[in-house]
């Protein structure tokens, strides 16, 4: 059903979403409608609309979710709360996925981490995370993530700025005798495009409803 | 019952031998039996066989257990397929433990590699193992453990051999953008000493049959 | 001299050579001869020869040499006996650098690679790299690289292939009791093309002979 | 000279003491006169007296070489200066080799990190070190003594305590695109020994004089 998908791109001319038409064409799928700083280009009705641009143009995402009236997978960064109560709102009628990172690794580090975490009740629990040194904040949003997992206890996260690495995050177990350790080492933009494209493939199959990346990784 | 069990021990002056005397005279175990390269030393009829030998001491073990008709726990590696097939045709009338690593991380590993899987379908695998330079079997029988849970998959098994490591191991998995890996690094031989310790009181207290260290972790 | 430097590029649509292209492009440098699968390119004679491609490509480059006369740069890897000693051969009359690896961090590790040798005379040795599924030769040349630094032994090296990975290299050292190991990771493919940049630069004002990478790192 | 050495051991009954005569045994080196807290063992007189014991003994072991007149290699920790004064005094007349830390693997990162710091001077660098949930300091003492190596800048140590681990260091040097990387990871206490060792074959053959460590690995 999936194998001929014609989507839209919104933010078609910016790094994900160049990213994104890349990974979507390798898949077969088709471009039939793209909106950026240049204007739009309409071939036909899309399947699903992808959005990879800024809050800025969040209004414009409004307008073409009403003409063509298809799911929606949005990946723009920084929506405030009235934006996200939008599409709520609009998921009522349409399948929308949301998240602020369509990391499939780190969804799966989460989901580890959560599993390891019940069956090792007594061992020391330590994360690290490596960024490129340009990196303002410390520590990342991600290993914030990770230690919320285990939100009855005090993690220490060592935060490392090197270079221009893209994202490492590993979690340590330690019991007396045996180490385990979970890491996740991005190395390109492309993992987001991937996890993209699984969020469309998701959205034209599924019921009305607001979905998060962890309910496309996770649910059947 | 178990807190003054008798053991006979096969292979009772190597590494893991050593380690098992160690934690089961800690606990107060009598050793009554044992057998290695300076041949057997019988004190008594023991309650329980622990075999930490090599393949070829394998047929003396059959004859031991023949003798005795006690249970066994074994942790030799690099077993063939007719030896697990007579340890099977053994545990019709005796309860046997058999597993290639008695730690509790590795089943952890194992279970986490098994979730991973299911969720990457499409990513490279690759497994690495590293041990100390004394080991005479390649890859260990904890990397095969793992290779098994992709069972319908060639994977590759790298194997490192160095100073005197007690033993890691690591799973890749490989996609376009990220690779996520998952790793156990035993700290000390004592772990499958104590593994194998929760394995001798879980043996002497069950029915005939033949269990995996996964049971005695797992079972109640 | 060398700042409007013209250069051929063979494979010039390879990962590499896409690279080495946007790297020498800023640099302002002018593409002015390729060849690749698509067959060649001709605009004027270059200044220099660059060559990003296979083995296989081996008697074109040989071909273009004679018909250029121009200093070469090759980075092609898994080059065999007989195509060295050709490179060689035509070293005599032209400046030719030659290295399986332009980054400078293997410059580095091969360094330290050679002191940590001298110190360790007894310890076990293992090298492993880690790169992209669509890597043809294994183990890498770079993998090769390291492992004549122990000339009179014979070093394992276990090779991984998982997703997109630009190329990780460890060299451990295991003696009884202790481990220490040196890593190169390349974060991006872009490592590389700047140093053939570099390679570039120093060949062109280079009087006729055969250089390594580490000529052009250390020689002034 | 050095195959049939004859040595004394003040501490013999002490983990270390015990790891160190497991290594010179299995060296053919003979162990001649011991010292502990069931008194003296004397055979024959020594080569060279090696203390692992305690400062509490120090004055005991000043008397020793008074009776022995034979090189020292000391690794009590916790000496003072007074005590320290007083070596250096004997060294007048005898070889004395004093360390805190005998660890081959140690020496080496730290000379490696000096020769990295001088090729690498812009780029980024991160010290980590893991140690198990004991230990009390925080970070490590050879992790001031890496840092130490940066003397003019400010560099970050991340700590994490887990398990049991022995001791892991480990060095960054962050470029942008690449990543070069040295650890060390103790498995067991034999690597003091180990250096002890070496430490005793360099003593008796040297001239009078107080050494560290670092001269016994890398003066010729």
């Amino acid at each position: 059903m999936s194998s001929n998908l014609k989507y839209g791109l919104i933010g078609s001319l910016g790094r994900l979403g160049s990213e994104v038409r890349n990974v979507f064409t390798e898949k077969g799928f088709k471009l039939v409608f793209e909106y950026d700083i240049e204007g739009e280009k309409f071939t036909e009705k899309p399947d699903v609309l992808i959005d990879c641009s800024l809050p800025g143009v969040f209004s414009k995402t409004i307008s073409f979710i009403g003409r063509f009236n298809v799911p929606l997978v949005i990946a723009t960064t920084g929506l405030n709360d009235e934006m996200i109560t939008s599409l709520k709102e609009i998921s009522k009628d349409l399948p929308v996925v949301q998240s602020y990172n369509y990391s499939i690794g780190i969804q799966i580090l989460l989901k580890l981490t959560e599993i390891a975490k019940e069956i090792l009740p007594g061992w020391d629990v330590e994360i690290t995370e490596t960024h490129h040194r340009f990196k303002k904040d410390k520590p990342s949003g991600t290993a914030k993530m990770i230690k919320e997992v285990f939100n009855d206890r005090d993690v220490n996260i060592s935060s490392l700025r090197l270079g221009n690495v893209a994202g490492d995050h590993t979690v340590y177990f330690g019991g007396l005798g045996e180490v385990l350790s979970i890491t996740h080492s991005a190395t390109s933009r492309r993992t987001f495009a991937e996890g993209i494209l699984r969020s469309a493939e998701f959205a034209v199959n599924q019921k009305n409803g607001f979905y998060s990346f962890h309910d496309v990784m996770f649910s059947k």
